[in-house]
């Protein structure tokens, strides 16, 4: 019996055991994708979880970098690799394995990735692109200085320095930390002058490295979202502008296209374009592939007329957490056009992002209402919505 | 170094390693896929293949059987096992560990899965169904019985039987075997009376079990194909008719819907199917686990205008092949409204189905043309195109 019936372990199979030799291999054949070079992601969440689904149907070996090791990402990636994204050792570990290395998320070290291009790895984005993004503030000043429309900020470095950026800016100020804030993270409103050391000490001090941003009156809760992907040969692929409806106040103006702040910038796939899984005729995953990898960009267009994408974010923690979710699959597998993403995480916590639902359908209305029927019965706005 | 750089084996650690206890497991975490249900599929090609993708998007585990180690589906299954699937036994194993057991090829050992269900496992397709199916004789026996318009046949058990067909249905006649015939194989005409014994020969004598049918004059070197999924609460849904243009002459004759005659049945996704993921609400692979899972079932209706799939064959034996296969991938990545699916097989044959090429657009003018450009240069008709 033992010898008809071997459960097999695919992917050990597919690396020397030796420290030293782990290079990929298939079984001794060439890679035959549609690249033959290696992909290496710094970061196995959803967005590496998708990234390996567009690869893996063009047969594009992507191996991951994680500190979980049950990450959305493991169960689908060429190889996973347990290790932190933001030590410079295990990086360049991982690094020396892969033809082309890229982050799924831009908090990672970017000092060590400056060491690695020093060594030849190749890099996508660039670390010094890294290096401007992660810290917020650094990525204001650059497009300030590019001519890009910005809300007025400033850095501070103690509180004569706040107390001055109030005085300029006026009340609510916000306060933002430059690194590690994402999704209203590191942001916190001081209404008053008094309020301001309190704020400062609950975004960690001025040793955590903060900045001032003027406040903004909402006139919609709602953003705006642009996905370019540049090729190797620079040429430029800009997807269909979306509306995004965040929750909570991490919001800024949207109006017209001419009235419009810049507000961040993410040098990879975002949440705000999963939709185009469904409704492009190229995905954000792909083209971000084909851009890393020299391969020709992909059609960027709308296919289907109109498309809505909500966040299955956790509604409560653990168990009541993963019941209500699944309730909330059961009625959108009954929805015409929805398709449903189920990231994986083994762990449900209340607001993490642990799935996304996809509507697309003939027109906005219709995408409109098959996302109300799906909601029926939960509070309006609640969630994170891209159309 | 080795502490905080671990090549974790993900796969392997969710089971565990004594023989009798190889029960799936997610780190001692229940299964929060969109369906707790495991999916058991015997065979690990690109159909397999296309069910592990459709199966990964909703968290859906899936676990393949198939001889061979690097088939397709093995890089991206939950789990992959290596035996026949045309033992009983080793089908009889791999069953314990699935909640359901389902197909992509229908060349199984039919008595085992019907002793299997008799031991209380869910088989869908149930085994009386791919009995049937795998018996193409048996086939035309059920659908003839069903009112189902078809070329007239007969089944041959000696030279006399063989020579009395003749008489009845003139010649050219097409001999054929019952079972293990697809994509042309398994099939063979002879031209004379004094052929009848070679041709008989040739496909493996009466042994073998052979049947007769109408030669039928070819108006077009089409078909058309319906992809028909019918849920567990016998709903049923049915995805647009496509045209199918075949290599060789394993075709028959459509014209209008009323005058055309059943060719063959398939009890799974269908190599026609395949343009459904890129131009449809809802693939087909997505279809049949929703159907085999008692899920609802998705929206069947195109969700892009028009598409056309083409089949990437094998057009030399080894690297020449590759080379030719890559080429061709190349100039499909230029193509706008293209994806490009690779199979990643080991090894390239002669008209090995080795990728598909789907390309979706504004109106069926358009991807014409876009598939007119990306094969200029080659023979016209010379591959599997649907459409």
């Amino acid at each position: 019996m033992n010898n008809i019936f071997q459960w097999h372990y695919v992917k050990r199979l597919c690396f020397e055991r030796t420290r030293d030799a782990l290079i990929p291999k298939h079984d001794g054949l060439a890679i035959r994708g549609v690249s033959e070079t290696v992909v290496g992601v710094l970061g196995g969440g959803q967005l590496g979880l998708m990234l390996c689904q567009a690869a893996n149907q063009m047969a594009i070996k992507v191996v991951t970098l994680d500190p979980l090791e049950s990450c959305p990402a493991s169960g689908i990636a060429y190889h996973h690799v347990v290790g932190s994204f933001d030590d410079g050792d295990t990086v360049h570990e991982f690094a020396k394995r892969c033809g082309v290395l890229t982050v799924e998320i831009e908090h990672v070290d970017a000092v060590s990735l400056e060491k690695l291009e020093l060594l030849g790895i190749d890099c996508q984005p660039k670390a010094s692109t890294i290096r401007i993004i992660q810290d917020k503030y650094l990525q204001k000043v650059h497009f300030s200085q590019h001519g890009i429309p910005l809300p007025d900020f400033m850095e501070i470095d103690n509180l004569a320095h706040v107390e001055k950026a109030g005085e300029l800016f006026g009340y609510p100020l916000m306060i933002k930390s430059k690194r590690l804030a994402y999704d209203g993270r590191g942001n916190a409103v001081a209404y008053t002058k008094e309020e301001l050391p309190s704020v400062v000490t609950a975004l960690g001090g001025f040793d955590h490295g903060l900045y001032v941003g003027r406040w903004m009156p909402f006139v919609k809760v709602e953003e705006l979202s642009v996905i370019v992907a540049r090729a190797r040969d620079k040429s430029v692929s800009c997807f269909p502008v979306v509306e995004t409806i965040h929750k909570d106040n991490i919001c800024h103006i949207v109006e017209a296209p001419a009235s419009v702040l810049l507000n961040e910038v993410a040098p990879r796939p975002h949440n705000s374009g999963h939709h185009k899984i469904e409704s492009c005729y190229t995905s954000q995953c792909e083209q971000h592939l084909q851009a890393i990898l020299g391969l020709p960009l992909g059609d960027p267009s709308l296919k289907s007329p109109a498309a809505i994408m909500y966040n299955i974010l956790g509604e409560d923690e653990g168990e009541p957490g993963f019941y209500l979710a699944h309730q909330l699959i059961g009625k959108a597998l009954n929805i015409p056009g929805a398709s449903v993403h189920w990231y994986d995480k083994p762990e449900m916590r209340k607001l993490r992002k642990m799935g996304h639902i996809t509507i697309v359908g003939p027109s906005k209305n219709i995408v409109n209402a098959r996302l109300d029927s799906l909601l029926e019965g939960k509070t309006p706005g609640s969630h994170g919505v891209s159309q």
